[in-house]
């Protein structure tokens, strides 16, 4: 690496791997897509889709696989998966923005803290007693830690994150802001008209490598806890119900909604604004599609979907009115294959 | 009750009615489930399905109903209703947090404001001016409270709540982190290709024993007020246009989206997810399942639906095609009607 | 116009144009809906429904098309567009709520920040370094404003808004409390199980006169920006993906999601609660009712919809149960017209 220059192509290959084409040594400092590349870029083809971009970019290197190797002159490395290439290089050349260590002066802090020397709690944070914090763990502004909550080392809440009392969250997780963690479950009962609260003693344990976005909200257990383990990543605006388990390295897409006390196996993935409801069990590697309503347990692996298909307003209203008479139209159909039957008797 | 032990069952027998049977002296500290209940627990059967639990629990006590009490020897609370009996146990055994009386001196507060003395404001907090907060009502760090607004007795808000200008909530309220009560409703008025904003100039006006989730948001009036009446509970993630109305008692789970001046009546449920459009009205006791786009009024109590299920995506794919031809379908059934009742006045 | 009493109507009719009939000195204070306007207020007819209580208004004045001026002897104001006419009214009788200048004590400033001398920042902010803030632009309290981030002239930020580093905001720009711009994209390459995050450096880049309603989430580019140009709005809980654009004056309701690398053309309206996938276009002029699941591109302008009808919930299980066979249902209409095909060449 020179310093304020970046990495040579060669630096990058010793890194990560895959195979050197062209000259090892031009200077890579940025990371940017075939269109926009220019000279210090590095750029990756991750989809055919894409080729005639290679053609036209001003990139001085680009990540391919071996086809798109033999579409390009440029300086390349040739790789198995560009896309995870990329993702790696990007890493390197991308670091997360380091933060001054230490307490600012603008935060408060409660009794009997352990917040390690090397943190960084950001101005206008509010920790309670009995926190935790990790090494090298940073607090954005005003993000707010209740009593006796851990946050593991190597960990990044970015400004107005909350963090109700009693929950964990373990180590290099990142939490965007507006996220909410450890708001009471909606757990009510019913007496007579009006609703009785049940008191959410519960908590939330969230595991390493757990990535939490904007706006999501993720609820404490009633009484057990709501769980989110290793490598989970849930994208902004999700909502977790209480006592919601999570499985390791799941990926949820934006505006998500897990219903209480839903289990949710490992390496799933659910589309954005699908609906999981409560009480049901989802095994391990279920891929569940954009905008379904999940209203089922689902015993095996495999892909899932379930939304209307949109079209013309015209079109739609054609078709829809339909629906509401299908089981007539069946009807129908049995009748005539009656009647059809009868007549063929006859002959 | 014997502090720092907890209360005896005979105690809670005493406070909440049921039948008591077996030692009246056990000890009761904690709420559990069935599954991780040990001593000094005391848990409860409230569906059928954990009856085997019952069966290995090993709580100190157990609240059943009639039918559980003769599957178990444990000392026993016997309620018709095992789960409302349950909520209140709790609410005995897990009295809120409660936080120091006073004003935070982090806290900014505005002129002409009106705080009760045993009213509680954390660090962090912006109150504007003429804010009246109520008696034994608590604060969270970073709350943010407009010019005028008023907070009825015993309310609480949990961190980083955003209540904007000129509103009103009512006593023993609850409000959880992210939630914004006042923001401006969605009032648009096309002038050419853009749109010109229309002032909201209403208010939001909340009743009493109103729970409101995290990140939910409630939208001020365009001319007129938004109203939730006397316990309403909210979950999380919830938008309320402006000028809606929720009658008394009704329950909206997580991610409902409820658009401007829709009226809706009391004591109904409205399922995770469910999307309910403006200007249109729902009866009072009214219940509606997750996932269901409400497309116009509802005159009659009961439960309605509409949600494509789901199924694994080749069957999907096989099944929606037609979905499309739902009209040529009902065509050619009808069709097929005509010439086999030409066949048959044939014969 | 009399200060502390209001315009007369005839100074309504002179700013904005429209046929003053009746007393042109009344006087004009307040907007109010036709049903609770009274002395002091002018009141707006814009939908036929409302004419009876055209007849039933105390206001002191009304705005209305030819055909209400026919039903009503009180002072109006003719337009052929009442409801515009009422918005520009009401931004006249309502303008937005001033703040101070100058830069709250309790608030953080970075270095190298350029904010304008009559710019508001309120208490609690956090602006990180190189922030600028133009002319009589106002940040409500606990506003974070990330490093290098730009907001234009004449902008509001409400309460509780996060701006992450490098993102740009134009001018006479409204964001709602809640709201977070430029998190981080929800990008992933999968590395055997688990996923390896993707550095989002890109950008969000919104153009003048946009609106951000409470709770919306706008996501950072993953290598170019995310874009939102002039008069775009976006009401409460909305999610945009990275690398999304969305052109002019285009308008989404609450609730919407839009998946990365969606292109929305100008113009378009979308309901709420409607998800749109990501990577795909939607063309200019574009409208998409509520509920809706946009699943592939629309290239030509018009009205889409794709939702499921809702009925009570016994009708649905009847007729729903039907969908997942459909495909046979196609086939014996198919077979049915085969036989009696066969039958009428016999005959």
């Amino acid at each position: 690496m020179i310093p304020g220059q970046g990495f040579r192509l060669l630096e990058l290959a010793d890194r990560f791997g895959g195979k050197l084409i062209g000259n090892p040594d031009v200077l890579i400092s940025r990371i940017a897509t075939l269109a926009r590349a220019s000279t210090g870029d590095i750029s990756f083809l991750s989809h055919r889709k894409y080729r005639r971009q290679l053609q036209a970019t001003r990139a001085s290197a680009v990540i391919v696989d071996a086809e798109g190797s033999m579409e390009t002159e440029l300086p390349r490395i040739v790789s198995d998966d560009p896309y995870l290439y990329f993702a790696k290089v990007s890493q390197l050349l991308n670091p997360p923005e380091p933060a001054d260590a230490g307490i600012h002066p603008d935060a408060t802090i409660g009794t009997d803290c352990d917040i390690a020397a090397d943190a960084s709690i950001g101005p206008g944070c509010r920790l309670g007693s009995g926190v935790r914090i990790g090494d090298g763990t940073i607090l954005g502004p005003n993000c707010i830690i209740g009593n006796g909550t851990s946050i593991g080392e190597g960990s990044r809440l970015f400004a107005t994150v909350t963090v109700y009392a009693g929950c964990t969250i373990g180590r290099r997780c990142i939490v965007h802001s507006g996220a909410v963690i450890g708001s009471d479950g909606f757990g009510l009962a019913r007496e007579g008209e009006r609703w009785l609260k049940i008191p959410q003693v519960g908590s939330v344990v969230i595991g390493d490598d757990v990535e939490i976005g904007a706006g999501t909200t993720i609820d404490r257990g009633a009484l057990d806890d709501t769980i989110l383990e290793d490598g989970v990543k849930l994208d902004n605006q999700i909502q977790i119900g209480h006592n919601v388990f999570i499985g390791a390295n799941s990926a949820l897409a934006g505006c998500v909604g897990v219903a209480g006390s839903a289990r949710i196996g490992r390496r799933c993935t659910i589309g954005g604004g699908a609906i999981v409801l409560g009480h049901l069990e989802i095994a391990d590697d279920v891929h569940i599609s954009a905008g379904t309503l999940i209203t089922k347990s689902i015993q095996h692996p495999g892909s899932y979907t379930g939304v209307f298909p949109f079209e013309s307003k015209r079109g739609w209203a054609r078709n829809a009115a339909h629906l509401r008479h299908l089981d007539s139209l069946a009807e129908r159909i049995r009748s005539l294959e009656k009647k059809l039957a009868a007549m063929e008797r006859k002959e």
